[in-house]
């Protein structure tokens, strides 16, 4: 596959995996003190963000670049925060965390410095059009699908 | 002062700070194990969405309502994973964090539980115009405000 439809098919399946989430996930309030709170509420937030590109990205939406740049701003808020959620025994019935978070615990924190800097690298990204900025979802997206695929185990 | 007003001001007055402190903060590369890079990146975000509301406030950008949500995702984002980025003894010569934010570790975490309620709940307004988002602005802003002047010292 060129590199090109690569990044839009990642983008893709991740804008899907992000809709889904989205559909099924209750609201949970945030709470300071309860990490798996403010974990599931950040993925609300990356869910939201991706959410709003993916429309752009299907003609449902006027691309706008300032929109464009909140949700990419978004998203790498959410990388920024997200790592620092997980401490050892943060499980729950709801919570769809893998124990290869911890089992695995460099490979989570690899997979999530690399999701800090491909968003740091898509924030700093100039874009003035859809296609530029299915570049920049593709680069961010591919880090969704790699991290659910890997760390994330689907709860309904 | 009316609440309206009082809103603008604490709109207005967060927007200046937030656009000194982008234009002074040198720019520092996140690092995973670096709580300190990840909390500065995470104020750059929060300077960056209050800046693109700033703008629309004071009628320099058009307002455009994804851009506004995307704004205010982020700056959920941001308040959702900041609180966790203060071990004890993180500081340095740039951190601008001030020590009250260990000597007053309770008044820290109920200033970083209002900010992550009052984002949340800004995320979540119909904002359809400036006047509407202003409204918003204006419930973070305190924040921004109210948690500098207790919890930051200013370094130059």
């Amino acid at each position: 596959m060129p590199r090109k439809m690569k990044l839009i098919a990642a983008a893709s399946a991740c804008a899907l995996m992000a809709a889904v989430a989205a559909a099924q996930a209750q609201d949970v309030t945030p709470k300071i003190d309860d990490p798996i709170s403010l974990r599931q509420n950040l993925m609300k937030d990356a869910g939201a963000s991706i959410g709003m590109l993916a429309a752009i990205a299907k003609g449902e939406a006027e691309f706008n670049a300032a929109a464009v740049k909140g949700a990419l701003v978004a998203l790498n808020a959410v990388a920024l925060g997200f790592p620092a959620q997980f401490p050892e025994g943060s499980t729950s019935e709801t919570s769809e965390a893998s124990p290869k978070i911890w089992e695995d615990a460099a490979g989570f924190q690899s997979a999530a410095a690399k999701f800090i800097a491909d968003t740091n690298q898509a924030k700093g990204m100039t874009i003035t059009n859809a296609d530029e900025m299915k570049q920049a979802m593709g680069l961010v997206g591919a880090n969704c699908k790699a991290c659910h695929e890997s760390y994330r185990v689907k709860k309904n």
